[in-house]
């Protein structure tokens, strides 16, 4: 098998006493992950790769970076080799030297990394170090090549093919369901009573789990069974609505969606998580016609405090006139939704929201997270609804807008690639309308192409 | 994630033409790798991905080949791109310029096997591709690109900690047990009623399973328990053989291992296979006291040949001499088990066999494939057998004789470390006086180092 | 808990000395019972009861009947005491003397069998002696309370209610499959390659289980996927038969029905099986339509043979007749379905059968024992098919016709209650015209009620 | 299958008209049982007995109490017929007289309820027709036939050969787990926080489950892991109580035991649940030495206060004296666990204790319900600790107080046989001078036999 996990290379001569900081457990640690390396066929695997993640799991946090920091130092491609190797290849661009060219410069700690997985928690406790590097790398740069490392083993490892889809409910593991209430992220669930709830007979849940962590969620979603697609999340997350009939309900609306594990930022779990929940929600209930969200709108508040403290062109106009004062000041009020809205105000606000979603940009792709999220899945940007979450977290962010996205499982491709490649948002009549009002305040010419099932 | 993912990068202007073979389902199946690729975040690749493999499972095997020309033609690293960033990193060997030049060295292919892992039975698909790749590479070097990048692909995602060892017994399911048969391949299992005797009460059945291929044995192993380790293979292979109590056992002899899947050559998954069976066997059956192979020596009776034809100085006597020629003769004969054989050239063949073991080197590893696999995993070769396995094969491979092989859990790491540093054989002082008896016949000095557990 | 479980009377004074034969384990045996029954609430039952069973096991055929020899007569209820309370309650019909006679007039040995039934593997146990208490019966007249006593406790415990159903296939366990292949009764299976190929994607096969006896099916039915109902076995038996598409198939035939356990004769098993096999096709399989057996007609040949040589009334003229003597002549060539039969020959020989099926009784019901199960059922008498199974069995029993009895759900209670309350038999228009056929010619009326489907 | 069942008699002519209060659903309901009885062989009872069940279900508590009293009506043996086969027999004792006697004494409702037990969820409602009918039993003598007969059945189908002792854990099902909550009688559980503690490493919960119940406790066990046999009941209900380590616990404290079915009392389900529990934990633990309970007496402070109003003569002057005024006027305080209790008041309420559990009978048995309980299943009674439960359910029912009673596996079976056959009550010595030093003051003669494993 050497030709597949290559020989190994390390810096010939690590100077430990050049890492003072280092406790007598990270240097074991490092000297432990050096035989590691050096083993010729990795046969003693087992013993040190375990030996290894119990010594890492006693270090406390500065440890643990300090740990990195080594990994950085030394376990890193050598440059003179990379240089030279890369020289070789300018002179003669053979396969050959290709090949070493590519394991010249795959950092040795790659290996390390596979070779610590075997040991039983591996898995597990690679996800950890990727979190701890990624929450070091925020104020530390120099851990990035450690979490980027980690990241690309995880993202192989987590393909969506090695994923499960499953359903969760009440009579799943009291353990498992634990972690439900401990990670949902977006309507927080309060207890057991609130949790239990969530998984009636009206309701839904569904996560990805992977063999190596049995029953620890990666991703997981919640969802109600409803007549129509809802406009207000309050009744979908009381925990005292009354139980509905499942199968007479024509929406499925998925309400919340959770990331689980901070270590496996980045990889991609969710792409394919709605899609396959719409295909069992649809041989399950047969009589479900629509397939929403009821989503936050994250970044629409603080786009709003910005524009309107230092407008673009565009906008200067709206962002100066009367109207957008109007909503400003009732947003700054105690409990806006208890306030009377003007309906004009009202319409205000879920214009300058339908602008915000539909024309503002990062790179090609809508500034607002979520709204990328679900977009890149192939939805369709369905309606934004008035005060549909006005509870604090709800009114700081999204001033109590909620948006629907709606699946359809025809659409998905098309919208995907007209979104990916043309840059397109795929959007309901309402919502352009919604956004060339203001727009048309100005007069100006307008982009986004409207965009309807089955009517073009 | 696009900063784990990478941007993709293909030859800008494939010309399909100029692959003039290709059949259209081969074209479609091209163009499909392409789309896979250019999609931004991986969407929509369940669909494609399924497409894709769908497409390459109608092709025939002229047909997969030329797909496999089209990868390595296509969709490798661009030469000027890789000389022009090694060129960079030449002239600065910062870090973004080495992640730049690591990124350009990756084959897009690498990216795009991970995608089509999506689909359902995309793994399965991907190990079959290698086997083909291989199984093509022995005549057509041109397509062990396709195989290395997929072996490092597999390598990683059948990394020992995504497997799990699980027992395999007369209530397994028959879909599983009808593979056993299938793929034996060290002592061939004659249908039903020889598969049952090997999963009665006195044998053990295990293998590594991983989540992606349910009910696939990836390697497995069959165990019997005897009292004292066994001298021949007949008894532990014969479906009329009364069942032992395997409590009163005192021996768990491994007598088949083997490797089920081609297309994973060269993944190391047997390593910790061994380890792992001994430990299960150890709690399950506190009596047992040896674990050992009863294992064939299947490349002695070939290097006996050579060597006679051709001795090397230090054998040059022994293979002239008249016990040699009497062994010869005797092997030479139709049945040379039932042959009558004075003890001295009894005694020659097992000191040939000896020496094989313990001194024909390649690089500094012994000649025998199967020594190779067992030391390095930490045994120590107890014992070899006279007239162990006399059936045609076991003749014609190893002259009838068979090794023993022990493991003690303890002395495994020690083993294991001396082999593959010091290239030390641990061997019983036994086996070492039978090669010490055919090196005295020259009088020269000895080499391999006596080791016995406890002694030294 | 006395209440429920009552005190207990033995007689007072047994008498092994009386009891010659019995084995020193015998005696031992019977020694636990008394043990056993006399404790007060069971709470030693567990060793008790599993030394009993294991004492019962090491009985040879012989000590197991003197065994049950004993239970009658020493378990048994005392006449006078019953007499004493019949007596009692004659004077005196109160609540309090009826219960005190319910429970006088239980045997011991019933109360016995239910202790039995605590330890490991009893239920298994009680069913090997049902099994030989109904073998030893038919010479030995006086085991039959014992083999009565069970049966009621079996048919308590193997209520439809605990039973469940589960479909068979190749991924069951081949412990599982191994019995299938001792047991099947109908059509014998080839060993492991004819089993699988009936258990094919064409195939199904489902059993009823009890969580008792796991793993051990009770009754096994199994069923071809065809298009059109099936007129021959042979095609739906042969191992190298092609494998249809399960999706395009429009027929279910029902080909193979097995009571596997003998202990359990008599107990209603497989009242509800087919019904819960057709509701779970249907909702698997929705484009099938019909559901039908192709069933022997055991005691056709018999039957046959007795009224030719001695016929009633009704059919002297046809059996005298040169049609039937020519029927009986071809009948008696050593392969008669491979002779030539003049169409009016084969039409008598169908006709023998349809009067056979549809006019001979035992007490109300068909004389034919399969007919008594499906009509019991409430399905219809669809069609006699000509040489459906040549084999020598066939030709034997059934003169190498079989019977297609369809299931139509609809139809199975209305049937059922026509069949059992008013002794009336559906067939088909043409099962009735066969047989009037035969009756025409002594010109008498007709009995059999016309029963089709949605016509009356 | 007539042979066991047997043919059906009901009254010929029932008159619903004479249940004048009978509500159209119960009359439907009466009319189905009698169709599910008249049927021949049962082909149709899954219909029938699926919609009477799902009738019975509708019905009100008054509506399933009036259908009771139909059942006992005219489900009921027929007292002429009785009466006359009794003749009969008395005329003639054969066996064949007698065979018609056990037919004719069974209530035909028993074979109606096996009917029942048919449908899907049939055997969760003949439970809880048992329960209604215990429950109506109290007031309304009438209906204990029902309760009767439901109670055989049900004894017989939960005979332990047909239940499975499972451990419950953490990682159960939460709709289980909520079960325990539920019905935990013993010590409650206060919410999911304090559940999850009693699930904690140092705890172990195990129950019996039946098929056709599934995840449905019918009895469960919880067990602390303890060094030392524990004196009080607060550390081991204590939600925040610290987690120990299993391994080094040296006692394992069965602390409550709790029946869960109503429907299901009297039925023996508890009398194998501890040893079995026993054998699992040693296995286990193998550093486990005491097995015990800290158990309520339940019926202490009850029986103090009546026997201080009219003590029986042995008593006469321990309850006049002072000493037990003053354990009266104590246990008369507000927080008697907070007062201070002179040595020689302390020394007497536990004297008064021990003489209770040893020394007062109902029957041949202890008073106390749950001295019954353990002394049956072959208990030892080892100490009574004080102030052990002074919670006010413990100071009401037990006086603060609790029993160990200590469970030795070799001695089960000894000690049972003594308390069932001889009447005996093991107990350690120090809880026999406890009773005698109360005894003593009297100076009469001691019946308790001294019982200590290993010393007699």
């Amino acid at each position: 098998m050497r030709n597949i996990v290559g020989l190994l290379r390390l810096k010939s001569k690590p100077d430990l006493r050049s890492a003072p900081g280092l406790s007598p457990a990270a240097r074991k640690l490092v000297k432990l992950c050096r035989e590691l390396l050096s083993d010729l066929n990795g046969t003693s695997n087992g013993v040190l790769a375990a030996e290894a993640i119990r010594l890492y799991e006693t270090l406390d946090r500065p440890g643990r970076l300090a740990f990195f920091d080594l990994l950085i130092r030394d376990f890193s491609p050598s440059p003179d080799e990379v240089g030279r190797i890369a020289e070789d290849y300018r002179r003669d661009p053979s396969p050959e030297n290709l090949k070493r060219l590519q394991h010249v410069v795959e950092p040795p700690r790659q290996e390390l990394f596979r070779r610590l997985n075997i040991a039983a928690g591996g898995t597990r406790a690679l996800i950890e170090m990727r979190r701890l590097a990624l929450a070091g790398t925020e104020s530390q740069a120099p851990l990035e090549p450690v979490a980027a490392d980690l990241g690309h083993l995880l993202a192989s490892w987590f393909n969506s093919g090695f994923l499960t889809l499953e359903r969760i409910d009440w009579n799943s593991p009291a353990a498992l369901l634990e972690k439900l209430i401990e990670y949902e992220a977006v309507h927080r669930i309060q207890g057991w009573r609130d949790l239990r709830r969530r998984l009636e007979a009206d309701r839904r849940c569904y996560s990805f789990f992977h063999s190596a962590l049995p029953n620890e969620p990666l991703i997981f979603i919640e969802v109600a069974l409803t007549r129509g697609i809802s406009e207000k999340i309050q009744p979908l997350i009381d925990p005292d609505a009354p139980v509905g009939d499942p199968v007479s309900a024509d929406s499925a609306i998925f309400y919340s969606i959770t990331n689980c594990q901070a270590g496996l930022r980045g990889v991609p779990l969710g792409n394919s998580l709605i899609k396959q929940v719409v295909e069992d929600l649809r041989s399950d209930l047969p009589r479900l016609r629509n397939f929403a969200t009821l989503s936050p709108i994250p970044g629409f508040r603080d786009w709003l405090a910005r524009e309107h403290a230092n407008p673009k062109t565009a906008l200067s106009d709206v962002m100066a006139g009367p109207e957008t004062a109007g909503v400003l000041a009732l947003l700054g009020q105690p409990r806006p939704d208890e306030c009377e809205w003007p309906a004009e105000l009202k319409q205000r606000l879920l214009s300058l929201c339908a602008w915000y979603l539909l024309n503002e940009k990062r790179d090609s792709e809508p500034l607002d997270p979520v709204a990328r999220f679900h977009l890149r899945n192939g939805a369709r940007l369905e309606r934004v609804n008035w005060m549909a979450d006005p509870s604090p977290g709800g009114m700081r962010q999204s001033a109590g807008l909620m948006a629907n996205y709606v699946y359809e499982l025809n659409d998905l491709q098309r919208n995907h690639e007209l979104y990916t490649r043309a840059g397109e948002i795929p959007a309901s009549g309402r919502m352009e309308r919604l956004a060339r009002n203001l727009a048309g305040s100005r007069k100006h010419g307008w982009l986004t192409r409207r965009f309807e099932p089955g009517i073009e």
